[in-house]
């Protein structure tokens, strides 16, 4: 038996999420499907993170155990011919058999994209959120830098969620602009659910004047849900890389 | 009567072209249903540009005569209600009478993206030309300077297509990458059928070494289309800006 770890992009517009489910098309289940397809194996893989409906990736990773005897770098050409064109594996590798894409995570980067015009955009549409209020890029710089290093970052989680500790650090942030996009990256030892659309949607009221930047460290430190922003929609927010 | 300009954006991955036809979903039908749909007329809007199915489009330009007593400027808002989220009016305004979005032009800026990775792009699908030999940029960036300036362009038009004139003037040109993102600009006053795909096909046989850099003055010289490169595909192409 061998543990092979793939590395997926995906765009999530047609997908009710990554998680399988019995009643709905999943980014999970589609990949099940064409490994069951290939190797005749029922198997369940096992991914990093559970994207939300609508959510995209350039870097998810997943890992799975296979008797097969397909080499393991090849399971990704395999697989790419059975996928619908939405769901690219980028790479397939054999890893020792005690990796595990959630467990082993050592971290993992984001990156949300903000469409600021006045008008939404039909390339972007589901790529990206929609603010029509011109923002403030040097106030949203200045209030992403609180973000950086390690917070409970309770104010940041969607409540219900299970975690047992909403400690994280941040290593880093960024945030960029071109033309009518704006850039947001963010990476960290890991992130509670909904953490980066919650900051996002923080830092949008940032930019709009709803919130100081300088209000951020008081945010945090309240643990308190209804003092940070909207959770910012899921079409924006792209995994980027997952570190082992 | 007023004439009335608009500023278009749309994703043409779901459409047949700009043109309206009796049996096909286009963009221009589109637009014409949904202002049908606004003032009651049965008009038909004139674009600058025919663009092919799957082409996009950040700033198409289109004008039409309307006896609406709408305001030219409020027609974007009330389009946008109508319209499908791929096609976006991101202007209106009221133009003088012999305004034709067509004949008025002085110019066009184009974009194409190619994706440079060995595996195709789950998220670019649509939206950019998948090569996966390693495209040499240097290379690359020394043959586009040659299509600078005032060139019969015959070497780089669809065979059959009818212009009485092929010689154009290119205004400039632009090639940068991100990642595994290569974006390619080109303005001039005017494009052959097909002639930025013709174009962008050539430079990526430089890339591959197919083609060497310093024969590109060789090939416009020869007003032979069978010199130059393949019709790079539609979906990586981008009608950015149309010049009055």
């Amino acid at each position: 038996m061998k543990n092979v770890k793939l590395t997926i992009e995906y765009d999530g517009t047609n997908y009710h999420g990554w998680q399988a489910q019995s009643n709905a098309k999943t980014v999970q289940g589609t990949i099940e499907k064409a490994i069951h397809g290939l190797t005749g194996e029922k198997i369940a893989i096992t991914g990093s993170s559970r994207t939300d409906q609508g959510v995209h990736a350039y870097g998810q990773v997943a890992n799975f155990f296979t008797n097969s005897n397909i080499p393991p770098e090849r399971f990704s050409y395999a697989l790419n011919r059975m996928l619908p064109d939405d769901i690219v594996i980028k790479k397939s590798e054999e890893v020792s058999m005690d990796f595990h894409a959630r467990y082993c995570s050592k971290g993992k980067k984001y990156r949300y994209l903000i469409y600021n015009n006045s008008f939404p955009s039909a390339i972007y549409r589901n790529r990206a959120y929609h603010i029509s209020h011109r923002l403030d890029l040097e106030k949203m710089n200045r209030a992403i830098e609180f973000f950086k290093g390690t917070h409970d970052f309770s104010a940041f989680r969607a409540t219900g969620s299970s975690s047992k500790t909403s400690v994280r650090t941040i290593f880093d942030v960024s945030l960029t602009s071109k033309e009518d996009l704006i850039c947001f990256e963010v990476s960290g030892d890991g992130f509670l659910y909904n953490m980066v659309r919650i900051m996002v949607g923080t830092i949008v009221d940032v930019g709009m004047g709803r919130i100081e930047a300088e209000d951020i460290p008081d945010i945090i430190e309240s643990l308190d849900r209804r003092r940070a922003g909207r959770t910012a929609p899921p079409q924006g927010l792209y995994l980027v890389e997952v570190y082992y």
